[in-house]
């Protein structure tokens, strides 16, 4: 049996598969993964390293650590994966006969806007994050420069969209998400509601810069291959509303030196956004009492139909 | 950024590898992963069912049971690697100036044995297995129907390879090894070491078919494939001496009906012997006493020199 008859073989043992697409992405898989062992001559020396390496991710991997998603994200997988299924830059409502009937939008019918573009959605999210009020506070403890983030929801004609679910996370200033807390509780994660205007804002925290999870075995092969384990300081967006496509996304803040450099490969120029700097005692925008500095940032966010 | 230019630049980040061997296996992993997820569209969904895929064979994972082998074995990897590791049918030793002077050999110098082939080693291998003597039992308590297996380990010269160590192990008759009972212990697995005309011999258990562990990921990776788990019955082999390649290798049973449909691929034409059948009361060729039937099959064992 030649190399070529065995991936075929293996190819068709897959043609009992009853789902259609399970059948198409089990064959895909076997034709690549042989054609990467048929290109490299992998050794099985190779072969049992790579086994230990799956065991050990595997090991390592519990209800808060993510070993596989950190592997995608190091990988790019994970931002390819977030690039094959999103419309892109340039992807508007469709609107051949311009907007819907009668109805009033924020935009004129001939200036769609584009919608906000996603990227990769990373090992921390957590499903039930605290809520809070609009102009409310995600820290819950996380220690960090507070940054007051503002912004709108809208639809790709400009209309806000009331009621969508803003979820926001990060990294406290010591780089540590709250499931990374001895501990355990949340912080520095919460979600609140776009008001009728469609309009958001919450004090979270300026984003800093930290390294992925790296004492683990995707922290090796980083070490490796010779690559910084840092990711590009962020805030992370997961925003959903009835009959939109869900969002995820970060925003990066503007002249960081790890934009060019980000660890999982997921930043995009038009996610960057200026971190305005205020010296301590500059009046925040709702009236709280800070002693110290703080920063402001803007982030509009468009949703597009489902 | 384009996906294409997505997948350049992951692939550069790996430039900085000082290994080479290192940098050329990840770029071609995230080559081939790449193109993986951009032929079949990958959805956002299918990726999260692959991480967790992965993690719940991590975590299913222990010291005896191996998912990420069993994936790898039921995808056809395990198989692909062994062939691209071996010389392959018809590989003899280089002799172009027939065998070292003044040796004499088993076989003219115009016909030199091929090596034997090997399939996978399989999740079922053991470090320390029991030694026995020639003509030993390698049962330990595991049930099943006695069978006595002799043969010879030569070189491809055909001269006898003395102190050759021959690892066996095998399923008892339920399909269990050792490493799956509840209480732990070793059965149906030793080793012995061949004597100076480089013959073996030992009492085994006549191979039965049995299912791949079938209760995890894999397992619900074949049933939703249509594929059976079943694996056509075999002894394994494992043969090492100083100067030669190490042979990891079964034999298999002729006449069994699973042969056409190995769950792993791992059936060689030439690994296929007949196991004759003996009625009750037959005499051994050692004189040892039986109650029941017994078989017995012969495998002569050609190493390939390193």
């Amino acid at each position: 049996m030649t190399e070529q008859e065995l991936t075929d073989k293996v190819v068709a043992s897959f043609e009992t598969a009853r789902d259609d697409r399970f059948r198409e992405l089990t064959r895909a898989l076997v034709r690549h993964a042989h054609a990467f062992v048929r290109e490299t001559r992998l050794t099985e020396d190779e072969w049992s390293a790579a086994i230990g390496f799956l065991t050990a991710a595997g090991h390592i991997t519990t209800d808060t650590r993510q070993e596989f998603v950190l592997l995608s994200d190091v990988l790019g997988i994970s931002m390819l994966t977030v690039a094959v299924n999103e419309a892109g830059p340039g992807s508007v409502a469709e609107a051949p006969q311009g907007p819907p009937s009668g109805r009033t939008t924020g935009l004129s019918q001939h200036s769609l806007a584009e919608a906000t573009e996603s990227t990769v959605l990373g090992p921390f999210f957590v499903q039930d994050s605290p809520e809070i009020e609009l102009g409310g506070d995600i820290a819950g403890g996380a220690s960090g420069e507070p940054s007051w983030i503002t912004g709108t929801v809208t639809d790709t004609y400009g209309d806000p969209v009331a009621g969508a679910r803003v979820e926001v996370w990060e990294a406290d200033d010591d780089g540590m998400y709250d499931v990374q807390y001895d501990g355990g509780g949340l912080a520095g994660r919460a979600h609140l509601f776009t008001d009728a205007e469609g309009r958001y804002r919450f004090w979270g925290l300026t984003p800093t810069p930290y390294p992925i999870p790296d004492d683990g075995p995707v922290g090796r092969l980083l070490e490796r291959a010779g690559r910084s384990p840092m990711r590009a300081p962020h805030l992370h967006f997961k925003v959903t509303a009835p009959g939109f496509h869900p969002l995820i996304t970060h925003i990066f803040v503007a002249g960081d030196p790890y934009l060019d450099s980000d660890s999982v490969f997921g930043v995009k120029e038009s996610l960057v956004r200026p971190f305005e700097r205020h010296e301590a005692g500059t009046p925040t925008p709702d009236g709280r009492g800070l002693d110290g500095p703080w920063t402001s940032a803007g982030f509009d966010i468009v949703l597009r139909k489902e």
